[in-house]
């Protein structure tokens, strides 16, 4: 792995995005300078990174649309379908569940786990299971990434079986703040904090 | 306002959380050891993080306990209440109202607006407004901070009305990513992003 961390990745997944727009309005051919303003960032930065992931264009005659998009898509793992569970069916899971910006990323949720038997429905359109089969559904269906949507008082009890499962990777939204080790990545998100944040720099 | 940028901020109300744990276990004094080795940074950075918001300690005893809360109190607005509206009450704009998070940080959901008549309830417990009413309700209310989950076709004219409102602070969850201007500050935020984020840490 290229020792990339977590804000150079999210550079990585902005430029594709700006690539697949620049592609559909017909461009062939992109500078720096551009992909630079459009994600606000400096044009030296947006080399620095292609220059990491061995991206490769030329002073003169820029980078490759195309070349980039099939680079930045191998890189991203977004040749194929990322398939993710939701752990804890609430509401918050619920609506992460047909989160349109997941489907529109090629991020599919193909389960959800839960421990209230009013929520668990293996019929939904996004199957609903008891918590207690989850580490062989995972197994089963090569799933390694999960969101924990469980509540406070759950989360401790579901971050152990998912790292005894083959979950490889955590986007943790409840309070509890988890560490990850050498198996398993956590990423918590705290949105309070963005608010938090918000009120600071509105102050 | 003092020149800290948004990961610095979000520092300092991760420090503000460990410090109100180590009161409720009793504790009078800390050091910025402790505080680093919470935080997962290092005690420099801590050092540098308090020393930029005129926070002091001695390197002998460390820092008060019940000091730094109430400093760290002041400079992010947490003396009191912070009260948020959240633009578009679907799925997501509906769990977000009720995220416990918000509750349990001092942050208070005050109304939602949406424009479609099933949803609108202004009795509801969080009641529930036409969009059109937003900017007179964020003017007596002395609302300054919204969250924004409107679907995307929606996201340029809601923008529209939050900047001719008297809102200073969004929290952007559609898909059109938004720059905020003099008078206006604006984080998007990009759930799928993190998942992305994970696929790659975990290839």
């Amino acid at each position: 792995m290229t020792a990339a961390n977590r804000e150079t990745v999210n550079r990585l997944s902005n430029y594709r995005k700006v690539l697949i727009k620049l592609k559909s309005l017909g461009f062939q051919k992109v500078f720096s300078d551009n992909l630079a303003d459009a994600l606000g960032v400096s044009a030296a930065q947006v080399r620095k990174d292609f220059s990491l992931f061995g991206l490769t264009g030329n002073k003169k005659g820029g980078y490759q649309v195309c070349y980039l998009i099939d680079k930045l898509n191998e890189i991203l793992g977004k040749h194929e379908e990322q398939r993710i569970i939701i752990v804890g069916c609430g509401k918050l899971g619920n609506a992460l569940m047909g989160h349109n910006r997941f489907v529109r990323e090629g991020i599919k949720v193909v389960a959800g786990f839960d421990t209230d038997p009013a929520i668990i429905d293996p019929e939904a359109r996004v199957p609903i299971h008891d918590l207690s089969t989850l580490p062989e559904f995972v197994a089963g269906e090569h799933v390694r990434i999960a969101i924990m949507t469980v509540p406070e008082g759950a989360a401790n009890h579901v971050y152990e079986i998912l790292l005894e499962s083959d979950i490889r990777g955590i986007l943790n939204f409840t309070p509890v703040q988890l560490k990850g080790n050498e198996h398993c990545v956590v990423h918590n998100v705290n949105l309070a904090l963005e608010i938090e944040n918000l009120f600071y720099f509105t102050k």
